[in-house]
C-alpha cells in the first residue's frame, strides 16, 4: 500500500491488510494475493457472538464509516461490539487498479461483481477472525449491495442485517445513472482509456463526475435550504468545487469505474438463477431496509419494493433532505435515526 | 429559415415566421430582424377573446405542442380557439445559433433571457395579431416559464396562465442539473468552443446529454416498468439510442446551449427587484399549476412552494410515472388529466 497520497495510512490509518489468497472472480479474471483492508473497533467476546460487519460504499473507506457510525453510546458501541469494517475490492485500500502492479492493474484490472467483495470478506471473516456468525451485517449504498449479498449467500452466518440507502438488485434507471458517472470520467481525453499518469490528467472529468454527484446525490430541498451554505460553502460553485471536487479529485479514476461497474450489476437474484424473490426469500437476518426519503437513485419505492420480498424486515425510511448523501453524516437528525433503529434492531433476538 | 434538414419546414411544417423587428436583450446583445417561427391552430373570432398562446420548451417545437395538446374535443380545440404556438428564441425555427448568420451566430451568438422570448411574443400578439387579451397562456417545462413570465410582465392581457412542469424560479438544484446537460456538449473535442461543422461532429457530446435525459427525464418508475419496452424499444441500449438519441442528435449544439443558458437563469423576480412574492403576487390571471408528481427537476415541491404565492391559483399535480418527459405525451392518462384541468381552467371566469 502507498505510504503517501490519498490511499495511504497517513489520510486512512490505522488500518491493517489481510491477503486472503488467489480470488477468481465471478467474471472470470483473478486477483492474486487479493489483500482486503480493513479496520476493527472494539473486541470480540468470548462466545464470539459480538461481531459486527461493515462492508464500504463508493468512493469511501473504513474512515467515513468511523466518523459517521461509530463510537460509545452509538448503536454500533466498540464498548460492547466487535466492528469489522472492511474496504471494498476497488476502494483503493484494498486490492484495487491503483495498487495492483502491471499488467493487472490500471485499465486492465479485471471486473469484479459485489459477490466477489462478499466471498472475499467471507475469507477473512471465517479465516483470519474465526467467526461463524454476524450479529449483524449493516451497509450504506454499495455496502447495503454487499449486506444484502451477504445475507443472501450466508444466510445461516447472518443474524440481523441493516441495508441502507441501498438496493439487492440494482434497478435500470440507476445503472443509467452510474453509467453517466461513467462516462463523464471517460470522456475526458486525460483519461487516456485508462492509461494517464496521474488523477490531475482526468480533473475535467473527475470535476463532471462530481458534479453530476451533486445533482443526484442530494436533492432539490437540500439547495433550497442552502444546506450548502450551512455546511460553511459560499456559493453553489464553492460546494461544487471545495466539497464535491475536492474529494473526488484525489481518487484513482481506474478505481472509481471498477467500483461503478460493480455497483451497476449488483443483483442477489444471481444466487438463485435470476429469481430475485427467491433470492431475498433465502434471508433468515432479522432485517432492518432504510431508504433514504429524499433519495434520488436508491429511492424509497425501489427498496419497499425488495424489503416485500424479505421474510423478517423492517422498513424504515429515513426523514432528510440531504438524499442519498445523508450517508455522509452532515444531517445528524438523520443518522440519529439509523442509529435509533440500529439499536432496536440489535436489541432484538437474532433472525433465523 | 433551412428548406432541409432537421430545423425545415419539411420536418416541422407548416409554419410561418415573422420579423418582429431588432430584439435588444436583456443581457446587452441585440438580435437584429429578430423573427419569430409560430404555427396558429382555428380562428379569432369577433370579440378577439379566444386565443391561446403556447410558448416551447427546450428542444421542442410548435410540432410537438400540436400532437401533445391541440385537437378537437381537447382543451385547446381548434374549433373554439385561436391557438397561437410560438417557438422560443434558440429553437432553431425562431431566431438562432444555427440559422443566424456570421458574425452574429453560432457560437457568438448573444446570451438570451427568458423575458427576452416574452418581450418578442408580446411585439408579435400585439402587433401581428392585435390581441390585447389572452384566454390563456400554457406552457411545459420552459413553457411555463415563459407562462410565468408572461403573467407576471403583463398581468393586465393575461387572463388565464397554467404553467405545466416548470417554475417560476429556476432553483439552484435544476441550475446544476441543466449545467451538466452542458457540460455533456462542451467537454466533447468535436464541439471545438462552439465552432464546429455540423451536429455530428458533437455525437459523443450529444450522446452523454441523451443519456443524462434518459435519467433525469424520466423516473426510476418508468424503467421499473419497464415503459421504455412499452414504447417499442428492445432494451434500456435501445430506447438511449434509438429514442434519445435519435431525438437530440439531429439539433444543433449551440442551439440547445443558448436554451439551456435561457433556461437556467428563468427568474420573474427579476421583475420586482428580485423578490420573487412581490413578482408572483401580481399575477391577475386564473392560474392552474401543474407539476408532474415523478418529475426529478421540477418535482411538486419547488412548484407547490410557488403556487402559495399566486393569488389565484389552484395546484394540481399530474400523476404520471414519466417523470418530467410526461410531457412527450407517451402516458396518455397524465395528458387526459392535463387537458380536464384546462377544460376546467378555461371554463372558469378570467383572472384579474
Amino acid at each position: 500500500m502507498s505510504e503517501s497520497g490519498y490511499y495511504s495510512q497517513a489520510l486512512h490509518g490505522p488500518y491493517e491488510t489481510e491477503e486472503i489468497g488467489d480470488l477468481v472472480l465471478e467474471e472470470g479474471g483473478t486477483l492474486r494475493g487479493c489483500r482486503l483492508a480493513y479496520a476493527t473497533y472494539g473486541r470480540l467476546n468470548a462466545a464470539r457472538d459480538n461481531a459486527i460487519l461493515v462492508p464500504t460504499w463508493y468512493s469511501g473507506t473504513h474512515k467515513i464509516i468511523e466518523q459517521v457510525l461509530i463510537g460509545p453510546g452509538r448503536a454500533l458501541d466498540p464498548e460492547r461490539y466487535f466492528i469489522l469494517v472492511v474496504n471494498q475490492i476497488g476502494s483503493g485500500l484494498s486490492t484495487s487498479p491503483s495498487n495492483t502492479p502491471a499488467p493487472a492493474g490500471g485499465a486492465y484490472f479485471p471486473k469484479v461483481r459485489i459477490g466477489d467483495d462478499v466471498v472475499a470478506q467471507h475469507r477473512l471473516v471465517t479465516g483470519k477472525f474465526g467467526l461463524e456468525r454476524l450479529a449483524l451485517v449493516v451497509g450504506g449504498s454499495m455496502g447495503a449491495q454487499q449486506t444484502y449479498e451477504w445475507a443472501v449467500r450466508y444466510p445461516e452466518m447472518v443474524q440481523r442485517a441493516a441495508p441502507i440507502a441501498g438496493t439487492a438488485r440494482n434497478t435500470p434507471h440507476d445503472f443509467l445513472f452510474t453509467e453517466t458517472l461513467v462516462e463523464a470520467i471517460t470522456s475526458d481525453p486525460g483519461f487516456a482509456k485508462g492509461f494517464y499518469a496521474s488523477p490531475e490528467d482526468v480533473r475535467e472529468g473527475l470535476l463532471r463526475h462530481a458534479r453530476i454527484w451533486a445533482v443526484m446525490g442530494w436533492s432539490t430541498e437540500f439547495y433550497q435550504r442552502e444546506r450548502h451554505r450551512t455546511l460553511g460553502f459560499s456559493s453553489l460553485d464553492d460546494f461544487i468545487l471545495n466539497f464535491m471536487f475536492a474529494y473526488f479529485r484525489v481518487m484513482d479514476p481506474n478505481n472509481l469505474l471498477c467500483m461503478a461497474w460493480k455497483w451497476q450489476r449488483g443483483d442477489v437474484g444471481r444466487l438463485a438463477g435470476g429469481d430475485l424473490r427467491a433470492a431475498l426469500g433465502r434471508i433468515r437476518a432479522r432485517t432492518c431496509v432504510m431508504p433514504m426519503t429524499s433519495d434520488m437513485f436508491f429511492p424509497p419505492s425501489d427498496c419497499q419494493a425488495e424489503w416485500r420480498l424479505i421474510p423478517d424486515a423492517a422498513f424504515h425510511p429515513i426523514e432528510t433532505v440531504d438524499g442519498h448523501l445523508a450517508l455522509f453524516g452532515a444531517d445528524q437528525a438523520a443518522i440519529a435515526q439509523i442509529d435509533r433503529h440500529l439499536k432496536a434492531l440489535l436489541a432484538a433476538p437474532p433472525g433465523g
